[in-house]
């Protein structure tokens, strides 16, 4: 794809360097500047230990304007006090004095090991090195993507063009994130440009209804790390987006960038070799479709089976049977795929294993509850659990 | 110990025998019959999707009268529909018939895979071999044991002894339980005796009591399988439990024989090498100390980073603050045993890794946590996250 990264929408420069935050010379800060001040709008992270950047990125995107975003990995400077809080601003002034602007402009991100001071000398030599580097190139907007990864094995990028008017607009994000399920296991950060001319109040009425239906649907708001957002900066380079049809279609094409982006975390998930799909149907509430289906999401035992390629969808009865969802389980209807495992309070006849296993072995696994208690549907993607999973995570060192 | 066998307790005969659910031989069908019929009480899952054998247990322990217990391991008989329900109920009737009691003076009990229907002939041969092998020997209860266990690696018993005015009362315990935590992952069956004489309405308050703060804080309710109960039967053969003074001692020691089995089935949870005991202090509510203990617990980033030995505190911090309990996270304190880890909301400064990681490779990591936002206080079981554990589950065939 060519208008997948960062930098495709016109009205942004990135870079991506290296300043030894992490070993091995791998890029681990990020820059992100818009030509001029851009209308802009963030979701973040509910967790109570919220990350410094969280609080000070939370200051300055709320009068809706950000002229650029500055992001370290290898230390989420979270649960360090008022030293973390007074390195964050040091990171937005840095970036501001530079290129002119206001501190408050700046917003700024973390991602990494929790309860870790940021080693400034090396953020500021890096900070200034990427200042240097900033650039509109495609090879830029990929360094950024690449300088935000921490257990990632896979750059995180999408990207959409809508028409709104005479103009085409461009929306491309970016982000990073182990994926791994309930809890979100580690930093999920993205970033999305756009060149539409769009103001803030709308972008920050369709972003967290972008983000409900996509990256909270990698069920990452229910374990939230400190230090998550989601961030978009409209430069306003291209079509104006004021009247109702061309705001309903710059958020579609934006969720569109959003799916893509939690689809690739749950892809990319710590040890993930497939992605499950749960989807729930006929539910009484949303509330409750949501929960049946991140209840199944959530199991390790059902992720163990589809990492074992195992059909055994008794697993898949027991986690829904624990949610709190109302039905009347004789009304249940379990698939995997288009495969009826359940129904009628009983165990399907005729279900041949060997079929079974197959759909378990594909690349997504698609299981499907109805419910038959209502009208309401969710669905949460996530990915199975595997050994290399409790290996990352044992052998992650502090 | 002499008295932890459930036929420790005067008035009890057990067996435990292989009638082929499982394979190789192993013991998988046990049976425990009282002299007489016994006061009993019971605490059954919450899960929607309850099995066949706690539909049928909760109806013939409601009249707090019981006469023996018949279980199985290998399959739990449960999303099995109608076939399921006759099959637990012929399964009381058979031992009923034998013995000389009403049907509804049995309970059954299944353990195993979900979403498959009993044997019924290896389990009517298995209930007649148990019959005639009832014993009332230490290594009749010992075979009892064995027979309910599935992935467990070791034997699970207690025993108490109280004196309740001139007679030594003796309660006795043994349960089956993976120990996985929240959610909870395996069937957990247990089944405690005793010799005293105490009403089943004394029993039906007192149960509830032990089983929420010992089975229940291994986070077995919070995603509570399809098959769980705890049983209790009371032979009356030795001291009567009247006095507010004899129940007292009586309930302090059914709540240790609920306690020590509370924790061997966290040490042996699937896969596990440690056992993790998450204390929280000073919550506004018991429910939030509850949540926040149990938050931490059930994080699996907590639980690999014990399994590696790594005193990644960070992820402690991105636990609890993702719990819902309210607090100020710059009053909270945690400690690794003795050591404070965090406090102010900064690390504490000084902390030496190689001592906090000896600490970690302990049998039993203690954390212990201080919101300072009120009085009450609470106790979560659990085990580490090991490689293992996948490997069970994601071998586990159907």
């Amino acid at each position: 794809m060519k208008n997948n990264t960062i930098t495709s929408p016109q009205g942004f420069r990135a870079a991506g360097v290296s300043c030894g935050i992490k070993e091995g010379g791998r890029l681990d800060l990020g820059l992100l500047v818009g030509e001029a001040s851009c209308p802009a709008a963030a979701v973040f992270t509910r967790n109570r230990f919220c990350g410094a950047p969280v609080v000070v990125g939370r200051e300055h995107v709320r009068d809706g304007q950000l002229r650029a975003i500055v992001v370290n990995s290898g230390r989420a400077n979270a649960a360090t006090g008022r030293r973390g809080l007074a390195d964050a601003r040091e990171m937005c002034r840095r970036v501001a004095r530079t290129i002119g602007t206001a501190d408050t402009e700046v917003l700024p991100a973390s991602t990494g090991l929790i309860g870790a001071f940021l080693p400034m000398p090396k953020v500021r030599r890096g900070i200034d090195a990427a200042l240097a580097s900033l650039s509109s190139s495609t090879a830029a907007g990929r360094r950024f993507a690449r300088a935000i990864m921490t257990t990632d094995t896979r750059l995180k990028l999408a990207g959409q063009q809508v028409r709104i008017g005479r103009s085409r607009v461009t929306i491309a994000g970016c982000c990073k994130g182990s994926g791994m399920i309930a809890p979100n296991l580690a930093t999920m950060l993205a970033f999305v440009t756009t060149d539409a001319m769009i103001p803030a109040r709308t972008l920050k009425r369709l972003l967290p209804a972008a983000v409900e239906h996509t990256f909270n649907r990698v069920t990452v708001d229910e374990c939230p790390s400190t230090s998550d957002m989601v961030v978009v900066m409209a430069s306003g380079a291209t079509g104006r987006v004021t009247s109702n049809a061309a705001t309903a279609s710059f958020s579609a094409a934006l969720r569109a960038v959003c799916e893509s982006l939690a689809y690739q975390i749950a892809a990319d998930g710590e040890g993930a070799t497939r992605v499950l799909k749960v989807t729930v149907r006929g539910a009484r509430t949303a509330k409750e479709a949501h929960a049946a289906a991140r209840a199944i999401a959530a199991s390790p035992l059902v992720k163990t089976a589809v990492n074992g390629g195992d059909p055994n969808w008794g697993r898949i009865v027991q986690a829904l049977g624990a949610a709190p969802a109302a039905y009347r389980p004789e009304r249940v209807t379990i698939r995997l795929d288009k495969t009826v495992l359940f129904t009628r309070g009983a165990p399907a006849p005729r279900l041949e294993k060997r079929k079974l296993a197959k759909i378990m072995r594909r690349r997504d696994v698609p299981i499907v509850i109805e419910l038959g208690a209502g009208r309401f549907n969710d669905r949460v993607l996530t990915c199975d659990l595997s050994r290399e999973y409790v290996s990352i995570n044992a052998d992650y060192h502090t």
